[in-house]
């Protein structure tokens, strides 16, 4: 139980990393007084929302916390102070990354004026704040509690199984349910900015991205912020603290101590080597910026299957029985790095469904030649073909990582994908930190070379964004089975029978929650776009000298709209998303409710990828024209490409990782009132 | 046994009642020469692509009848003639119906000069012959296999259990494989012609739709036949055969040879009563087509329940059990009647969702005022919404006739919704004769008048057309229900584990399949698109006075790349839905294969809906538009609604349906090979 301690140690120096990291960026020059002006009022956009957003959390939070903690009894009544702990380290890790992603913006826009490589190094520090407050909140977090309930309760294989672990599962919960707001939340809000900003300041008036006569840039750049750094960083969390609770849950029904502390460890080595690998980024002025977060991330990968394996030697128990089969210590590390090559290799594909250069991209270009209509056609078919590789990919991880280790191989292998969260959200991170600071410099009209550094830098952070949205569904979709396996450990069930009527009515309504669930968030979308585009038209219109520039837009109602829609339209599939395992729980039973998440995994895997990469592919097929294809900026082909880029925009940014959040989220309410249901 | 003469003697005489009715077609008035000469092109470009695709069908049958013939032994090759039975009845039917239908068009747009009455009755009449030869066909073929295959092996419970209905299986894999071909192939045709008519045709030259000087303009007609007579038929006939077998193979696994007569009795019935339907189908001058059509469908489902309930009191056994469970004969009763208000709500659901007085379509059409954009991201967030309801319906109706009757009981239900088949298709294949009429009656100048009743006609055929998708769609998932409850049962497993590792990662694999199957379709229909798009400019170009009316459309150039590209294109996806459940089977074992059917069966019914109801929102909103809202026809709105148009035609016309086929397809086959993998 000791060994814990190291992990509070690792987690604890993760986040002095962080602090100092934040440190340095807080001491970089700000640059100008236009520059200082332009970020402030991005920072105040997003620290408004997040405050906002922190007291309806603040609410649900105590809400949830009351029915926890009277639905219980006893010592198990504790599983509220999982839920609330897991819930603030997750707020936490969200206001803190944010903040510092607000600081680094501007520094990243300053330091543009110097070069390539300082730019890089500021946006990159500010995107592994995020990185590693996430990561060691999650483990000092998770650890520190354990510490406590094997205080309480002692630490022999069984107490761990039917005491501590459904008690410490509440802190997977806190964290789905800020994940929920963070991602739901986050993801209607920077659509509704973007879509208006869009529609009416570019389609309309003619205007440049990120013009500051337009009254909703600042909210538009807002919304890299709370969608993006925050909502991205909040799923994290959830995927990260899911799958190091699921492969506890199934290392205690492995009937081995060693086997529940095992995945903390493991977590502890991801964190040290992530550290280390973020490090390695560095670039030269001629230099490519994705070559070096490339090294940094293929680093941290190789330093964490290195450092595991001596640790898994050490650790595990030479073998392990379950179900009448035997698997060996070494199994776990084949199970640990078939998830992480799944992850690197989900990236792939991701990236080769949505880069710009790719065939993909350029056949939806080409489609934009005869029309909005053959365009969208184009890129519904290759978001739908773009499922193949990442599906059978996650079904061959799954079947390698049970053959070596079973059902605790799967968590592993989750586990072993997610390792690398630290450096992967820092990367993650760095895209919108890159895209705020081309904001700025195009408002503080910093001149063209600037300009175009940061665009070089954005350009990067778009593929390094659909690359982090591939991994983050494929770890999701991994937690998710993860915490399903440990549903049916602790459900108590051996086989979840899908010829069973019950079982087959669960997974039918649990595979119509991701459509029902998108069409909610993309009508939210739509909704709040609407009154943005008003909102904006009216300024146009009333605000004297707005065009000519001697007006001054009013940033602050856009983002007050933005702010009100989001908050108001993520209600409803929270709740939903809440209630329904628990309803049907109730009424239909276990069966049931084990066929609804099975229905949830599945359709919210193939929905999630099929938005996301649909939209990124339109995306960059729109920069493809703009770069000067078929006839390029302007050209009707553009006019074509525009449309297409526009329904992707809720697609890829609110729909789509909003699923990551419903099907673990589904699968944690689930797991927790699974003893409730026995 | 011997109950099953009056099936065969049931059977025959629909096929009577179908040519009787073919008989009095034939006997109608055609018109005058512009009418048979527009008729005769659309019959003979239907025909020609049906006797190509039959040689191709002819090919594949061959090849899989000798495959099967050689895979099994003994009597057990007998499954090579049943299944090359089911794919010439199913054939015939189509080959029938077709014929008919394309005798029909004409004679319904010369009634129509009549009157609105006469015209009606005569595209109804039409209807009821593809709906009669499909239900005719499919009794007489399934009642005369069965009474030879226990002529040879006799007749007792084990002997219908583990010889005959195996055996018998392979009709419904005939009558599967014809499907895809007509349903896949047939799609392609219709959608390639519809968009390169439309976009050429109606976008770039200003003509009217079934403008004379439109050189696709024939191939589109022609395909209406081939995608919605011929395809859906095929479809049907495929839901059909399957429910009734899946029937009787749950039958003979509760060890009782009344339970395994029972289906066909019971589709016996509902021949009877549909015939009694169609009688009830007439209507006045003034009258509303739609109520005719209603009150026969209506009337033919409560007469077959009126007619189940006797029945089964008077064949089933008094009480039966499976798995412990024990229950009544009137517990068959409640499950058919289940089905029955299951298939006629999930046709109200998809109504509400598509039709074009509801607030789904006015959404759509609201949204249009924005541009395309926001017109197709509400198409096809109503889409994502509209899989609610029926989702819901079909978990329930498996729930109660679970309830009421265990596994047999969902069996009933599938073959409950698909009783009315006979009518219900009548209805169907109405909606392409009274399309065609008005394409007949415009190139054939019959004035306004005629044209405003076959507008009348046609536009309730396209509320039948979206109805009978969504039976369609709701009767395909029951039937795959069934025969997948059927596949479990000969594969002798007592349960498909979702938490093992193998059915999971077929879960995965099968879910994908339906997104994969959809692109490759959608990608088929705009490549042959781009063939036609490029013919008609030629044709329009080079062919002089095309377009002041006195040179002549190359139509036959147009039908050619239609066919060719058909015949091309549903090579692909038809393999890899066959070959797909034999590599998981023989690679990963039945529990895989069983995990890829629930994955493809729940993927598949969500897609399906979503595709087929987003398509069908955007027809009607366009048409909403059409019809003077929001700008009416050339207004903003209009054309971005023609763009969500455009893009829903490929949905709900090519890929949608055919995942019908695919969800079917894929059970039958595992069904087949079940036993070769035990």
């Amino acid at each position: 139980m000791e060994f814990i301690w190291i992990c509070v140690v690792i987690g604890l120096s993760a986040l002095l990393f962080a602090w100092l990291k934040s440190v340095w960026i807080c001491r970089q020059d700000p640059g100008n007084a236009r520059i200082c002006e332009t970020g402030d009022a991005i920072r105040e956009g997003a620290m408004a929302f997040l405050s906002r957003e922190y007291r309806i959390m603040t609410l649900f939070v105590l809400v949830v916390g009351a029915l926890l903690f009277f639905a219980n009894e006893g010592h198990q009544r504790l599983v509220a102070l999982s839920f609330a702990t897991g819930a603030v380290c997750s707020a936490l890790a969200g206001l803190f990354g944010m903040r510092v992603a607000t600081h680094a913006n501007t520094r990243t826009a300053n330091a543009a004026i110097t070069g390539l490589a300082p730019a890089l190094k500021v946006a990159f520090t500010g995107g592994s704040v995020m990185g590693m407050s996430v990561v060691g909140l999650g483990v000092v977090g998770l650890s520190l509690l354990f510490l406590l309930y094997t205080h309480i309760w002692g630490g022999d294989a069984e107490t761990l199984r039917i005491q501590v672990l459904p008690v410490l599962a509440g802190f997977s919960l806190g964290a789905s349910s800020i994940a929920m707001f963070a991602r739901v939340g986050g993801g209607i809000y920077t659509k509704a900015a973007d879509v208006g900003a869009d529609l009416v300041g570019k389609v309309e008036s003619n205007m440049k991205e990120d013009d500051p006569r337009n009254p909703a840039t600042i909210a538009d750049n807002v919304g890299d912020n709370v969608g993006d750094v925050a909502g991205m960083g909040a799923d994290l969390f959830e995927s990260y603290v899911g799958a190091i609770i699921g492969s506890m849950v199934l290392g205690a029904a492995m009937g081995s101590v060693e086997l529940v502390l095992l995945p903390l460890m493991l977590a502890g080595v991801g964190i040290v080597m992530s550290m280390l690998g973020t490090l390695a980024v560095r670039t030269s002025e001629k230099g490519n910026p994705q070559t070096a977060l490339n090294i940094g991330t293929t680093l941290a990968g190789l330093l964490i299957a290195g450092g595991a394996l001596p640790l898994i030697r050490w650790m595990a128990p030479a073998t392990f029985t379950y179900g009448g089969e035997s698997f060996e210590a070494m199994g776990i590390f084949w199970a640990l790095a078939t998830g992480l090559l799944g992850g690197i290799l989900i990236g792939m594909f991701t990236e080769f469904h949505t880069a710009e250069g790719r065939q993909p991209v350029r056949v939806i270009a080409e489609a934009s030649t005869s029309g909005p209509a053959t365009n969208i056609i184009a890129g519904l078919g290759v978001g739908m073909m773009s499922t193949a590789l990442p599906v059978i990919c996650l079904a061959f991880v799954i079947l390698i990582a049970h053959h070596f280790g079973g059902i605790y191989g799967i968590a592993i292998a989750a586990l072993g994908m997610l390792s690398t969260t630290g450096i992967q959200l820092a990367v993650d991170a760095y895209g919108p930190i890159a895209d705020n600071a081309g904001g700025i410099a195009e408002m503080a009209n910093l001149g063209e070379e600037v300009r175009s550094r940061t665009d070089k830098l954005d350009a990067v952070g778009n593929t390094t964004a659909a690359v982090g949205k591939g991994f983050a569904i494929g770890s999701a979709a991994l937690t998710a089975l993860a915490l399903f396996a440990a549903y049916s450990e602790s459900a108590g069930m051996t086989s979840i029978n899908v010829g069973d009527a019950r079982v087959m009515a669960g997974v039918l309504l649990g595979g119509m929650m991701p459509f029902l669930f998108s069409a909610l968030t993309i009508g939210a979308v739509g909704r709040a776009a609407q009154v943005m585009i008003t909102e904006v038209r009216r300024q146009i219109k009333e605000i004297p000298g707005l065009m000519d520039g001697t007006g001054k837009a009013d940033y602050a109602s856009c983002v007050d709209i933005s702010t009100k829609a989001a908050l108001r339209e993520m209600v409803l599939p929270g709740v939903l998303a809440v209630a329904t395992p628990v309803a049907v729980g109730m009424l239909g039973g276990l069966e049931m409710l084990g066929g609804l998440l099975c229905g949830v995994l599945l359709s919210g895997i193939m929905m999630a990828l099929f938005m996301a990469n649909s939209g990124g592919a339109w995306d960059n097929a729109k920069k493809h024209i703009e770069g000067g294809a078929f006839g390029g900026k302007g050209s009707p082909a553009h006019k074509a490409a525009v449309c297409g880029d526009t329904v992707g925009d809720p697609f890829k940014d609110t729909a789509g990782p909003s699923l990551n959040i419903l099907i673990k989220l589904m699968s944690i309410v689930s797991l927790i009132i699974a003893p409730l249901l026995r």
